[in-house]
């Protein structure tokens, strides 16, 4: 966690020491979080989590309910922000391929967390309430 | 979500398996983040980490533009949710404090995880962007 030195490259991961107060370290988990908002973001994440790589109409049979327009938009949202790469091949049809970048793919540790915690539920605060 | 059984107490950590498929991961994601939504939770539980014991005047103090009425609505729910414990002295006044339960605590590290992986994001996705 408090990686002394971290020379090899460009990671800030190393030299990480937090949001100064509560209310900053609020606001930027807020921010974060915002990321992953819209109906269909995290479905779309999940199903590239693992190092897949999902065609356009892959993800549309993969997801019932989604519209086309809806589909392209959160994809763009999420490439915008960095979490999803799209990659266009120059074929006849155009192929267009989705996976996630290495800063979206190390975001499923993150997730993974958060629903273990959740699961950690019952037994946790029954401890409390009882007391 | 589909526990098949869940007789042995109160540790569900152990023998966590996940959501079955990437809908229902994702789903359950959105449902824990859902605990969080509400703009003034985070800088709730984040006055609360590190074990502290925090009075209600204390949190109308150290949360500028809260009103009482969103303070203790906030509060409510997530006491109800599990995340704070609320307890009430038999005093004149009747003093109050909340500190987080047990689970509320380990939402910490948690977190944590969501911050630095945010603080790793240039780095990463640089690589593949450049790609």
């Amino acid at each position: 966690m408090t990686r002394a030195h971290e020379e090899v490259g460009d990671s800030p991961a190393g030299k990480y020491e937090g949001p100064p107060t509560p209310a900053a370290a609020a606001a930027r988990v807020e921010e974060i979080l915002g990321l992953l908002e819209g109906r269909w973001k995290l479905v779309i994440l999940f199903q590239l989590f693992g190092g897949r790589v999902v065609r356009f109409s892959e993800f549309e049979r993969a997801i019932p309910g989604i519209s086309q327009k809806m589909l392209a938009q959160q994809l763009r949202q999420l490439e915008r922000d960095g979490l999803v790469h799209r990659v266009v091949y120059a074929e006849v049809p155009p192929r267009v391929e989705y996976r996630l970048t290495p800063w979206g793919q190390s975001l499923c540790p993150v997730l993974d967390g958060l629903l273990r915690w959740a699961a950690t539920r019952e037994g946790l605060t029954g401890e409390v309430s009882g007391a």
